[in-house]
């Protein structure tokens, strides 16, 4: 009656890759929010740590020394002055699709010269 | 002069976890869009494929049989029947947002029974 049962008990246990993904996001997400105060969101210290430690070579590629304060700033809709996961979510959106075009036009490339 | 130095190449031989979870969005879509035709999107097929091996246990949790079809048609922003990095960003984006809420949940319920 179930005969792909055991296949599915395995598929619960072990998380796919976009499953782990999505769950390294908000793990990564809350062990910087819950650095001070309210574990629930990013204060701008904290963001400045998570970007330092998470996305160093995308924070070296800005040229702006005040690219953190612009990127808070813009994160922050809502201008509480803290970064919830919603707002945090839409800069790993922001560079995933930027580095997917860069995989696309490498890709084209590759295959061009084939 | 370069204090940092050593430090510095070893991040960037080695991705940090949300750099890995960003490398992984990008992977996975590929894997799956490069099955037939157009490598830069998924068809209705391909995210059914998707969805069905990386997402199991939320697929598992829609009741409704057309799941997948409404899932592709709100996915499909410009309706060209084909889904997009940007697009199944999107629903990423949503389940982790999901989760995310579940997880403050948790570990709300948690602090009180302290």
């Amino acid at each position: 009656m179930f005969p792909k049962e055991k296949g599915v008990s395995i598929s619960a246990a072990m998380p796919s890759e976009l499953e782990r993904s999505m769950e390294s996001l908000i793990m990564v997400f809350h062990r910087y929010a819950e650095k001070d105060g309210d574990g629930n969101t990013l204060s701008k210290k904290e963001l400045k740590e998570l970007m330092k430690t998470e996305l160093a070579s995308f924070l070296k590629s800005q040229k702006d020394p005040a690219a953190i304060d612009t990127i808070m700033k813009d994160l922050d809709q809502n201008g509480d002055g803290k970064v919830s996961f919603e707002e945090f979510v839409s800069l790993v959106v922001g560079l995933s699709i930027a580095c997917e075009q860069i995989y696309q036009l490498h890709t084209q490339k590759v295959a061009a010269k084939k």
